[in-house]
């Protein structure tokens, strides 16, 4: 069986080594750019309005995924007359715009923070006047990883601000809260089933790390929701939604409809990845256990990636290189902690190599 | 960094599978055959007597193994003029012969069965008068899963054999054993790290299951025979020796210098599995913790490939499909199933998938 994956960064690279000892082959397409494929499949650069090349693609595969949910919904559209997409472009729908999503939250009932659509100054202004300070505004479209979010905490904030800068986003209340979680759920035709809760840390806006918490008590809340979520879909995949949580209450921020970055760990100290779930969803095999198997401390490595040998000077250390070029911010790779760390001897490392 | 491996079946492929993640590169060299690599790294087909294509295959990588110990020493003799090969000749001389590594053994004082040089049929009837009825003639070289090894139970088996059948033989004395146990070492220029036992059984001398046996008893005893056997080899990578258990003594079976069969629950249910940890071995990277990290049973998929959706019936299952051509014993994959099976499951999959 071959898989059709559209794109070519580290999350094509993770389901293509989960998908390769499940004896499934890969075909990856996606505009030209520098990658780290290495040869795990077929690669066709092409652009995402060349439906020639789409059609050919779609051709050649017997299922089409995909690592991003800002493809172009026409694209996905296209290669569904001709094979079949998972996730669709319903999906793809609600997570490219803030807003959508938002509303998509409410209308299920699931909570989230308070929002309003923001497309002048003025609208800004409205929102500070529902919200109080400080406000985040956030592009509606196209943002990742804090990139195309600004924080106005004050009048003068708000005063540089004109009405082209405010064009197409939307402004959220701030809120306080206690942790950031988030849950992953793989859907196949036949069943559904949940990871543990993913204790996440942002720095800037990127995610730094992530934890698993077996038998948290949240995680009967954050699956109600998720599953309200998928149903509605009708989603086939991996999905994570990431929440705010402030007590025993969660406010949904945001979701993605794929394979996602707090669920590494699931690599190494999962019964089944969640790349591995994913893969089992689309081609309608029985989905594995999320379960996890030890405790897992998952640390980004952003920017720039430390000495190999460095890193693996802790004994429980899995190190996952995505072998892409440094820049700031960027991720670059992924290392696993499992079981229990010291705690001098994590701090060391972090100190040294992690933000 | 490039990684050269001599051999194209699925321990090469294992190791790539396990390599890419650490950011290496693959250069697999072998004879024509058909082979499962995907692309996971560069294939060069050659004769392992080729040595202008083998020099030019050690010259595009930093270090070179093999998945395979049955490689001529000459080959390993000439790559070591231009890269390092690990294992070295020095493991490949003894474990090429079983002779050499019976007495290798001894001189070690690691315990094994009785045995003595077959050159004919008078050497093979004096091996009976040693040892009685049975003995086990098996053939010096080449023999692996169980070929090349013949039972003589009677007289009459005994009187069936010619001298041409009794040349570059020996004869082992049957010996009854409680459990056929491994133990495999990782071992590095800085240090060495041991998984835990693996309880194997064989059917017809074909490995078919494996269950890891943390905090096993008898642990230490094998521990102290593989360290003497990898310190007198000065023994790089990732080296495993089979032993049968006869109440708390153990006797040597055979050795094999590579990642082996009985270790691949690790790549499952281990913190470092043991293709991660010969790769880290043998870049001189940290080696990785052995701790097993849930319980684990390993089947081996022999012949023909079950559907892959009946093999996935069992949550906790992880396939590993290496996408070989059905034939009669062949290995051609296996299962890992992690945590508890129920029993009435595990009897129901392997009455219908599994010898």
């Amino acid at each position: 069986m071959k898989i059709g994956i559209l794109g070519g960064g580290q999350l094509s690279r993770m389901l293509a080594l989960a998908g390769i000892p499940l004896g499934f082959g890969f075909h990856f397409y996606f505009p030209p750019y520098k990658h780290s494929l290495h040869a795990l499949g077929t690669i066709t650069n092409g652009a995402y309005d060349d439906f020639d090349k789409l059609s050919e693609f779609a051709n050649s595969v017997d299922v089409i995924t995909l690592e991003n949910e800002n493809i172009p919904l026409q694209t996905i559209e296209h290669l569904k007359t001709i094979t079949p997409v998972y996730p669709d472009e319903k999906a793809l729908a609600v997570s490219q715009d803030r807003l959508h999503e938002k509303r998509f939250f409410c209308e299920l009932d699931v909570p989230t923070n308070r929002f309003l659509q923001v497309d002048s100054y003025n609208d800004a202004v409205n929102a500070v006047k529902e919200f109080g300070y400080p406000i985040i505004l956030k592009t509606r479209r196209e943002g990742y990883d804090g990139k195309g979010q600004y924080r106005i905490n004050t009048q003068a904030d708000l005063e540089k601000l004109n009405d082209d800068e405010c064009r197409h986003m939307i402004a959220e209340e701030f809120v306080k809260f206690d942790r950031e979680v988030s849950l992953i759920i793989s859907r196949s035709q036949s069943g559904m089933v949940f990871y543990d809760i993913c204790e996440n840390s942002h720095k800037d806006g990127i995610l730094n790390q992530t934890r698993n918490k077996p038998n948290d008590p949240i995680f009967a809340l954050a699956k109600k929701h998720l599953m309200k979520i998928a149903q509605e879909l009708d989603y086939i995949g991996t999905l994570t939604v990431e929440f705010f949580q402030t007590g025993d209450t969660l406010k949904a921020n945001e979701m993605a409809p794929r394979v996602h970055n707090s669920g590494h760990w699931t690599i190494d100290a999962a019964i089944t990845s969640q790349f591995t779930n994913h893969l089992r969803a689309i081609t309608n095999l029985p989905l594995g256990s999320c379960a996890s198997t030890t405790d897992a401390l998952m640390l980004n490595i952003l920017g720039m990636m430390p000495d190999r040998k460095a890193l693996l000077t802790l004994d429980n250390a899995c190190l996952h290189d995505y072998e892409k070029s440094p820049a700031p911010g960027r991720k670059l790779g992924h290392l696993t902690l499992l079981g229990d760390t010291p705690d001098q001897a994590l701090l060391e490392i972090r100190s040294k190599y992690f933000i």
